[in-house]
């Protein structure tokens, strides 16, 4: 499929998708770019990729596809460092859980004779780095494209084909459309989450270790959201800044609404927003285990 | 165990212990009360009760046992409608998410001859009714007994053999404990997931199929919780008001202060509380899966 591929970033993304590239032989030459030599030396000892190294130039010469998996905070330094390395006609991607500042880091960067396809695979765990990737990670998953109006539609077609062969779904988004979007499906139940175990860690000792033990009546699953990696979500928050605070808005204005019921004793409000809410979840229960139309959907979470 | 015992409403926690009452043979007759004919009839359908009715007083006459399975705001009224008819030394239970308000109630309306033994299974679906009940959901869960300073231990003995026949563990607490520290662990993570999903629901429609599409990213875990019981929930928030007011109070500054933090590009402060929160989910993996200590734990979730 490519002729030499770079991956920069070994995490847990980077390794997931060097596995697939590997498993599947898509890429004549796979190496990959960390600036951990420790990183480098553990995706060679797993062998999920034929070389590693800590050198942008050494990693990004001559490659037909590099995919920019480092925190989207990092995507302008990363930009300037391989922008006098690339070859013409090469194809510039990236993983980041924002679009919007990739897009706008990406042009100021790079030259023109590169094609740029941002990406955004809907997948993660809790858990980072080159061991935590999987092969699977991707299977029956949305990843948006955010193609720019100037890209060359074939490069769009070699990134989509990539994911494709990782068991991914496309979709082809406009970058800002996708920061809204995610802001609300994703940015905004992580910092929740951040913030509710935050305000529960403040707790002293005695009433956190019964927090802790009494976990599974709600909590839990937000300690697993924010449990993500600290580097990443920080640099989700500042880079899709005014999506973030825009949505905030409207939910801290909803959930005072929900302050003011509970205070007045407000029985009927309460219960009109609380069954309102169970229609969203038929729908998203509807569409199957991940979102997505499936002939062997079961209906069960 | 018991001879008879009478279980008032029959949704998905009463069902459950009926369940497990009749497969285990725990009493000599069980019947159960609720307001619902159809719901009395589809317990005798489902052979989990050997009596249903929907007068209080055919079923709670000579029961050593009377759980009380219906939301927290009917407690007062029960306890009412049943005060006459329970025989001397009965021991009354339930299953409220609230305990506080339930034992206000109780002890308001019901005789000093019967024993008070307030109880909390943390366990529940987001599915509803009698049929959605099922016997092991209880099993490997706590149950928070918030008994009376009065009451008499070996009434809190036999409740709590009831649970462990359930499958269930034991821990004692005073009601206003109970009531603060499930007011973080769960109410409070309720009300902001009907908020977040409530937030999304007031979205345009064609934004709103794009949330639903794309919910796997971190918004699918919220719908599932704000998809339970609405009336439940209803009576929690207003049978709980002060508790969860004053961690809302907590959690709302906290946020404000993420809020500030994303505003003025504070990326030190983001990144040092998505460190500390990972803390708490590292000590409730080790926990394991449910929050139990269990020699099998995975440290999966």
């Amino acid at each position: 499929m490519f002729n030499k591929v770079c991956i920069i970033g070994l995490g847990l993304i980077g390794s997931s998708l060097a596995r697939n590239i590997k498993a599947q032989n898509l890429a004549g030459h796979l190496v990959c770019v960390d600036l951990n030599p420790k990183v480098c030396e553990k995706g060679k000892a797993l062998g999920i990729v034929d070389q590693a190294t800590t050198s942008f130039s050494v990693g990004v010469e001559d490659a037909d596809l590099i995919i920019l998996c480092s925190p989207v905070g990092s995507m302008s330094v990363v930009a300037s460092a391989i922008a006098d390395c690339v070859k013409e006609g090469a194809i510039i991607t990236d993983v980041g859980s924002v679009k919007g500042s990739v897009v706008r880091d990406l042009q100021e960067h790079l030259p023109e004779y590169v094609e740029i396809v941002p990406g955004h695979p809907i997948a993660g765990t809790e858990y980072s780095g080159p061991e935590a990737g999987f092969a699977e990670l991707f299977r029956d998953r949305w990843v948006i494209l955010t193609p720019l109006p100037e890209t060359d539609l074939r490069a769009v077609d070699k990134v989509s084909a990539l994911w494709s062969a990782c068991g991914a779904r496309i979709e082809i988004m406009d970058h800002k459309r996708h920061d809204l979007v995610l802001g609300i499906t994703s940015h905004l139940p992580h910092l929740i989450a951040y913030s509710i175990v935050d305000t529960a860690n403040d707790l002293q000792d005695d009433m956190k270790s019964e927090v802790i033990k009494f976990s599974a009546s709600g909590f839990r699953g937000f300690t697993r959201i924010a449990a993500s990696d600290p580097v990443m979500w920080r640099d989700v928050f500042l880079n899709n800044q005014e999506a973030v605070l825009e949505i905030l808005g409207r939910f801290t204005e909803d959930l005072s609404a929900l302050q003011k019921a509970i205070r007045k004793g407000d029985g009927d409000y309460l219960y009109g927003v609380f069954t309102r809410t169970r229609e969203i979840r038929r729908k998203i229960v509807e569409l199957g285990p991940e979102g997505l139309p499936s002939p062997d959907r079961t209906g069960k979470d």
